[in-house]
């Protein structure tokens, strides 16, 4: 067996190690005689997951004792549905977007109350350049009286990352969509009102949708669908009915993976590294490799990039695809090419890229 | 490693060899060097794994071409919203009660639109009764203009299972939660306007959920939350966004098991035999097991069944565990005792249940 290198935007690659334990306890998870994904959700042997990954998670995120942990289903995309039903209770919420995501975040939850557009960094006029850069969080006008102010920090399509939890705006709950960065690095849970990510980067298999709430932000209106309920999912320790046990599961073994690793400081640092090696590689290529992204907000999971032509990116691919790597072709929306360097790509599965674009450009460039 | 005897009821059990070959290719998956949970939803090889699977049920349950298939999330729960919402357009519904799982979808519809309950067979003037029969549904007053007819055709909890679809009315599109026996037996899906299953009881591992539509129910209403627009679904062949791969992966697994067994019309024959054999040791007990579910609609899926005092049944519940039996206790909301005989349950797991109840019972009642 080879094991490819993974840059998969998502489903994802998962550390070998979780990969490895989940085979080995798939047909009998600690000599129970089952495996987990056949035992009842409300037995003693999931509640013993469910309340480890809990448990492990507050650690790695630092999760304060007034904030809840929900593991649903239904991805972000539900959640772009979920968090207007909760907690607008008749208000409006400010809806910043910067990329694909934070935009469809704001469509959805137009299609439940009109809610507003506090600013787009879209160029509308110059259409090539797409989503490069964040807006100035200092000179935004925003709503005092809004529910929440709802970000996306991890942009995936276009690369686009907040870095830096302390340049945000303090007075209203901040509403975050982490999907593709959540546990890259830490987060001071405490500027958030409400963080949510779909598992399928750095969190698990797809399926699983993580939810960390301000307890004081729920309860305050009775949701229809009752499934999308946070404070009725709080009351049944997300277990309104059958949740997602297998995702739950591996997902609890990424988290003890990122505790042996040396949690999320010593993952930001890992993360850095091989996100410099990459930028370095582009920004060094002479021109023949371009990520528009501005220097402050380039994202380190998800890297777009485009070469001089776009034949020339499908012999990219390709080429990629036979020296052994894997997910490099960009989203379908925007073409090019497309890195994700999430937890799970080692620093060498770097090297190998970077390598192998170095190689891809010389005599072509 | 010892396999134990699992009488869950779902998560539950699953086919072993469909375990066996999910282990081994976990963490590479046909040679591709990565996991079938790593790779892209949209990339070649997911859209392969998806599309056997669809066609593999289809040809299972012989679905018609008018009737779309949907591998979606959220359990049997969110569909008993997701339902109202797709179909009502204005109109109400009849809902029929049989159990604690009709009993919900009715009341949650109820949450979105004054649908109508048909009957309700909860013996309210005898508590201890229950739900232990059918209506006569030839007998039953039914709204001609109803949006459709909504029943549980197994019910977990209560035990009580519809065997013939033919005695349904056909005057309004039917629509059931088939959650606990869909793949136990061949389903007459023209029947039926719309058939929705989670998946943890025969199909696959908790986090999917199963839906099978005729088309021209659809497209008729735009609903929100969008992920819970059947329509949408549709254009978009169950990826609106990020499905749950993994569990439909090893959803297609159990089909091809299905398809190799024999089909739906020998695991129905397997199934009537499990069935006979556990409530054979039953009714041959003397009066020390009990079920009380009339003889026309017991399950041949889930067995709820009492002993003489609720100390004997915690007793039993011990006594399987230590004789390697698991999940016999019963649901928390009625007590006792309760096995339920998936497809992945052979013959010989029933035989030896029933072996253990004889022993158990001997000396003690």
């Amino acid at each position: 067996m080879t094991r490819i290198w993974n840059f998969s935007a998502g489903p994802a690659a998962l550390p070998e190690s979780v990969l490895q334990t989940t085979q080995a306890e798939l047909l009998d998870w600690h000599g129970v005689g089952a495996s987990i994904m056949e035992v009842s959700h409300r037995g003693k042997y999931f509640q013993e997951v469910i309340a480890a990954a809990e448990a492990d998670l507050r650690e790695l995120l630092a999760i304060p004792a007034n904030y809840k942990v929900l593991f649903l289903q239904g991805g972000a995309t539900l959640q772009f549905s979920a968090i207007p039903l909760n907690l607008l209770c008749g208000r409006s919420a400010d809806y910043v977007v910067t990329g694909a995501w934070s935009k469809k975040a704001f469509q959805e939850a137009g299609r439940i109350a009109p809610v507003r557009l506090a600013v787009s960094t879209e160029s509308a006029d110059q259409p090539a350049d797409g989503f490069i850069r964040l807006p100035r969080f200092d000179a935004l006008s925003l709503d005092p009286a809004a529910a929440y102010l709802h970000l996306c920090t991890n942009e995936t399509i276009h690369g686009v990352e907040i870095h830096d939890d302390a340049s945000l705006p303090q007075n209203v709950p901040i509403v975050a969509d982490m999907s593709s960065h959540l546990l890259s690095r830490p987060v001071d849970i405490r500027r958030y009102g409400l963080i949510y990510a779909g598992a399928q980067k750095n969190v698990g298999p797809s399926g699983l949708t993580l939810v960390i709430v301000r307890q004081d932000l729920l309860g305050k209106t009775a949701v229809v669908p009752r499934l999308l309920d946070y404070q009725a999912q709080v009351d049944n320790d997300s277990m309104l009915n059958t949740p997602t046990t297998f995702s739950i599961y591996v997902a609890g073994l990424v988290f003890q993976w990122l505790k042996k690793t040396g949690g999320l400081a010593r993952m930001a640092e890992i993360n850095r590294e091989k996100a410099a090696l990459l930028y370095a590689a582009i920004d060094d290529s002479n021109g023949f490799y371009k990520n528009p992204v501005e220097a402050n907000c380039r994202s380190r999971m998800n890297t777009p990039f485009n070469l001089p032509t776009p034949t020339l990116e499908a012999e990219f691919v390709r080429a990629s695809e036979t020296a052994g790597f894997m997910g490099l072709k960009g989203h379908k929306s925007v073409g090019g090419i497309r890195a994700s360097l999430y937890n799970a790509m080692p620093v060498e599965g770097v090297e190998a890229l970077v390598g192998f674009m170095r190689a891809f450009a010389t005599g072509r460039g």
